[in-house]
């Protein structure tokens, strides 16, 4: 099993950057490959413009293990992901006939015909490999290291499922959330210097708006289990010192 | 008044990459500068990793009109943003006198310690401004054309408030949508023929999941009024036939 798995998201489409859609598939993916011990490290959201969705993916291929797209592979003219990726590929778009005999079996089923515009979804580059989609038919599609999805929430999710069992992910990563009833400043310097003695733990601070019992949330993290106790006792440790400092009981609540 | 004036946005943390917090401040960013004639052209999201951020930036500064960027500006270790724009801009992150000004007369009126950990709040890259931040005081800051905001979504739009009226947008785009009672592979082909007509007018087809009566939108934008009036009545009697071909009434809704 390899230490560590990377990925890199591309999210692609006009109407997320006007804000007329509300993306929710950044969140989806980053939970899954926390799932699955894969390290999400870079998402990027860019326009449907082919040049910016090529340079995109030609950027983020190159640098993680895995790549995943979403959106842009509709049967409408700014539907040119497929375009992109195989620009990005340097190989043809041709129809695929497996693609094409899904979509055909789905529209025989359901009366609709087949035309130039709806058979763009079937069109593939050269050397992918088809990603099911069992909500709607029109598959995504793998090619290298790069998994091109639908940017519709629910079929996407639906080919996550598909894929899931061909990623490989690394070392899963534990984490640990301990809670302090004081401000983030008032814990910033012990908690660096606790964050420097476990470098290989990492440790985030966010702060809790709008709520007086709780108002600061640390989280370790770490593939390493015995690791991650040794810095949570000591951080925990630190939170009681704060709490006594800011006349709280010392009680820390973890989960 | 310039023709197009565009933007990027660096959203950062760890927390979004981990599936841990779920953005929303790419939707709020995005509203925000569709309402002011700015063309948000790009989303990066990066790690807590000095380097990858310095990188995001600085190829993002140099393409757009304005750049924004979420989060990393509070006082505990993992709060590199400013570290990171300073490096990005070679420039020195001194404490910044009316930053220190603005933290203290809150933390005197709350009776808050000031200490190190809180300082790093007031670390400010050299030639920059400040952003004022009317919740929790901490200001973020512009240097050049980079605009340095917190990630809690409140904060974020406060300070997206206080920088609005310092920001020049462009020709305003105007939108219109027209609902479709058929399927996006129905009126693919002949959209495209409109969209080849119409280059100035952008045009995207969304397909609506689950919806019965409204199969897709298509959502025409321009800053020309009086082109965008023309291509929208190309496209109703497009969708009209459409209608028409699949036994339905003709009529077409739009907003």
């Amino acid at each position: 099993m390899p230490d560590t798995v990377t990925a890199a998201l591309v999210v692609i489409g006009d109407e997320i950057l006007s804000g007329r859609t509300k993306d929710v598939n950044i969140g989806t993916v980053a939970d899954f490959c926390t799932d699955l011990g894969i390290a999400l490290s870079e998402v990027r959201v860019v326009s449907d413009v082919e040049d910016d969705i090529v340079a995109a993916i030609n950027a983020v291929r190159a640098r993680y293990t895995y790549v995943f797209t979403t959106g842009g592979i509709g049967p409408t003219h700014d539907d040119i992901t497929a375009d992109a990726v195989a620009k990005a590929f340097g190989v043809g778009l041709p129809v695929n006939p497996e693609a094409r005999a899904m979509l055909e079996e789905r529209w025989k089923a359901n009366g609709t015909e087949v035309n130039e515009a709806r058979l763009r979804m079937a069109r593939i580059p050269e050397g992918g490999t088809l990603i099911v989609n069992s909500v709607s038919a029109a598959p995504g599609f793998r090619i290298g290291n790069v998994h091109v999805m639908a940017g519709v929430p629910k079929i996407m999710q639906a080919m996550l499922e598909a894929i899931a069992p061909t990623l490989e992910g690394g070392a899963k990563v534990k984490s640990l959330t301990i809670r302090c009833r004081v401000g983030e400043g008032s814990i910033g310097s012990a908690f660096g210097r606790i964050q420097d003695e476990f470098p290989d733990v990492k440790m985030g601070s966010y702060p809790r708006m709008g709520s007086t019992s709780v108002m600061t949330e640390l989280v370790l993290r770490s593939p390493d289990e015995a690791r991650l106790a040794l810095a949570a006792e000591r951080v925990r440790a630190m939170v009681a010192v704060a709490h006594a400092n800011a006349g709280l009981a010392e009680e820390v609540e973890a989960y």
